[in-house]
């Protein structure tokens, strides 16, 4: 076991094997992830984790060195710079460490006695959050969620519940995360209405039409404040005008931006955000912790009383007035990991400058890898401004060529790097200034301490696998040939 | 960071702070939960970590020193044998550690590029599971949750998307965890029928004529294995059929008792399992896996088809033909921490056996218990069987008062020897044989080595403590002042 007296020596040893492990796979991978791509990743994952539940066990020891190895050399790990594909970022050690503890003590936070100082930690970790996210709201609050889909779920309920009676309509922009949807889907609301984007983020107009046109109905708005595709902020002031004068609740998915508030500099960029009844925060995105890190930010504590629950097992009436406190009400979850810990030692760690200025880097080596996009003679990218840390580009070689063909070598180039172990880019499918939507190869820049001349040997590997591509298309195109690769044999 | 060629080398050195600071932490505590009651933990936690957000930061090492100081002097910690209140596990060694890597690594379960490796070992470990669970089925398949409240919110959302035309009617046993109810409520599926138990247990006779009642409307039967209460386990075989008879559909949540199918001698209480449809299962239970460790088993994998989730950015259609794994519609959620890389080490390190002789020792544990409270003259355990490893019983002292003041004094005794930091007992209502509803102590045995001598100390806590109870609660009748006492001043 990990805990009680003897608990730590063991760990302690076991951990060794894990950060040898982990040492190890570094060279044996030889990049940001390994090359030759999912049939051979499966293969050399099987041979070490097969079977997973063998009748006789093989120890610890040899389970955790086997285990670890594959996972560790089948990594496609976000701390290489060349792993910029999605908000996925590389933990900081201080955090890993801290949800180590989490992890052995076990608490868990739907009731005190499974969390005494647990609970107490994430109250002060909440309540922190909740004044970054609403300054000036008289009782603001905040909850821990496994991330931003929780929480864009947990603030469609809440709007639900408050809306009665008749059916919630939820209005968002096409920009919005499919989590949105989900949820709507999920808790039985009709499909949220979708008012169109400018330039990647909600037009004002088309949104006070379609507040308009559903007069009547309880109303939610979501507009997301640093978008998944490409890094925009929905103008948040002159939405949430429009929500007010519509007498809509405003939701803000925040995901991504959120973390902006922690940097002096940066948090003007959110004007608007303090307006929000509900907002979604992760910090598993721009704040570096291991998954799980969402946050949901409430103006007004009383937007969480639809979340009261009461069983005898866990909150019972006479133990929560003789001072037990009751934490059931926090979550849809029942058992929670101490989320908020590694938050508490990461905050105390950095400060709020210390992760102001890690938002900043970011943000600054976005702009200096956009620069370098634009001074390169093989590429082109996205016209307009970069959206928070998110950079859209494409080779030239596709550019070259007629739509459809021109974003297969963008998929293509992506792929190909994938395979061959090279790098990690994403893509996004984004209008090319007033011209058609296109595909895009996507950077997401969350490394907190990658400079951009890490990232330089990218535009290279683009335009080399792009030449390829397109000779691959070009010639496939002669001949009738199917022009997707396979990514493995 | 922790991840890249340089951070298991930081990653070290701050474990080694984390793992001291556990090590201090248990003397430090001296007991299993700290003494003083919540007041006194909310003051020396947060003495240690205020404030959470500082303008700026202390250092990732004292940080980690203090917050993990005050977390692991101020936990109620599960690896103690006397911390038996809830379905709380103290987590194995080996699983934490190998949690360790997958926060280091940060792999993320929703696209094949940020977790090439683990989206295998998550695989080979949900298709162990499906094939435990359902051994007969031709296409099992499962899925990794943050739960147990989780996997029932799944299998409620998917039994309502299969039911169409018609509102899903939710039929369940009045022993049913919370989450059922929560489930349905947030999906906005009609509250559940709730069918009556005896002996904690659906009785078929109620629940055929429930279902008779609602013929003609979609049905979904909810039954346990393994009550939160009592440990009981529902008659599957007689549900099943009766499910099967009313075309309904059949979930059982076996949270609980599910891992009592690792043990060749114990699976045949849960004859009839394999006949569900949909089957929740938890490994942070008992599995000794540090939270989150849930799981979704489904007897066809088709039945997940509801979950199917088209997202450019994560799993285009090209990267799917292209040879990409789509991973993300395995879950509610779209990031998601790698859980089953814990459970495949936990799995392979002890094997079948090996976690089957875990289960039954808690199983024989809780039998020695129930002997021992048997032999004790000051004591009484419930009438009837021990339900998996949850033993119910009172303090004759509180049996010697009416009804309502015998419940208080065991109210007061699980808060007084909280309040002392000297156990954690849990609490549940049930009928008293053929008596009316009390309340009772309830001890969940989830220990994986503690002895049935390591919890006979319990016993005399709760004697001495009930004594005092029974006094105070007379003499507060006396004078007419308020019987409950504050936990803390
Ligand atoms: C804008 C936005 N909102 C919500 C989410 C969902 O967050 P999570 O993956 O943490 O559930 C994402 C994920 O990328 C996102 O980009
Ligand atoms: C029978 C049962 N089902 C479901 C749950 C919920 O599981 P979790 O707390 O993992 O969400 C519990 C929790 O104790 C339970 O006892």
């Amino acid at each position: 076991m990990a805990g009680g007296a003897h608990g730590p020596k063991h760990l302690r040893a076991l951990t060794e094997i894990v950060l040898d492990a982990l040492e190890d796979a570094v060279p044996a991978r030889g990049g940001p992830l390994p090359a030759g791509g999912p049939e051979a990743v499966a293969v050399s994952t099987r041979a070490l984790c097969s079977p997973v539940l063998p009748e006789e066990g093989v120890g610890p020891e040899v389970a955790l060195a086997d285990v670890v190895r594959a996972v560790a050399e089948g990594a496609a790990d976000p701390a290489d710079p060349a792993c910029v594909a999605h908000l996925h970022c590389p933990p900081l050690a201080v955090a890993v460490a801290a949800d180590l503890a989490g992890a052995a003590l076990n608490p868990s936070m739907d009731s005190w006695d499974q969390a005494p100082a647990a609970g107490v930690i994430e109250e002060l970790t909440t309540a922190a959050l909740a004044r970054l996210v609403h300054p000036a709201a008289p009782d603001p609050d905040a909850l821990i969620t496994s991330g931003g889909t929780e929480s864009n779920l947990v603030a469609l309920l809440l709007a639900r519940e408050g809306a009665s009676p008749g059916a919630l309509r939820v209005v968002t922009g096409a920009n919005a995360h499919h989590s949105v949807h989900r949820a709507a889907w999920m808790l039985g609301l009709p499909a949220p209405v979708v008012v169109a984007c400018r330039d990647g983020r909600i037009d004002p107009a088309a949104l006070d039409r379609a507040l308009t046109a559903l007069a009547g109905a309880p109303l939610l708005v979501v507009a997301t404040a640093g978008t998944t595709d490409e890094g925009r902020i929905d103008p948040l002031p002159e939405i949430a005008g429009s929500a007010a004068r519509h007498g809509a609740r405003l939701h803000v998915d925040a995901a991504y931006g959120g973390p902006l508030l922690f940097s002096e500099h940066l948090a003007p960029r959110l004007a608007g955000l303090e307006r929000a009844d509900t907002v979604t925060f992760d910090l598993h995105k721009l704040g570096w912790q291991p998954v799980a890190a969402g946050v949901l930010a409430v103006a007004d504590a009383a937007t969480l009383a639809p979340l009261a629950l009461r069983t005898d097992y866990l909150n019972a009436d006479d133990d929560t007035e003789a001072g037990l406190p009751d934490l059931l009400g926090r979550s849809i979850r029942t058992t929670r990991r101490p989320d908020a810990l590694k938050m508490a030692v990461t905050f105390r760690a950095l400060g709020r400058r210390g992760l102001g200025a890690l938002v900043e880097h970011c943000v600054r080596t976005a702009h200096g890898f956009g620069r370098a996009v634009d001074d390169h003679p093989a590429l082109r990218r996205r016209p307009g401004d970069i959206g928070i840390s998110t950079v859209l580009f494409r080779p030239a070689a596709a550019d070259a060529l007629p739509g459809e063909q021109g974003d297969a070598v963008v998929a293509a180039v992506r792929r190909t790097l994938l395979a061959e172990g090279r790098a990690v880019l994403g893509r996004a499918v984004a209008d090319d200034g007033d011209g058609p939507a296109r595909l895009w190869l996507k950077a997401t820049l969350l490394h907190p301490n990658a400079a951009t001349a890490d990232l330089l040997p990218l535009l290279d590997l683009v335009t080399t696998a792009a030449d390829r591509a397109a000779r691959g298309i070009s010639a496939a195109e002669g001949t009738g040939a199917p022009a997707t690769e396979r990514l493995s044999p």
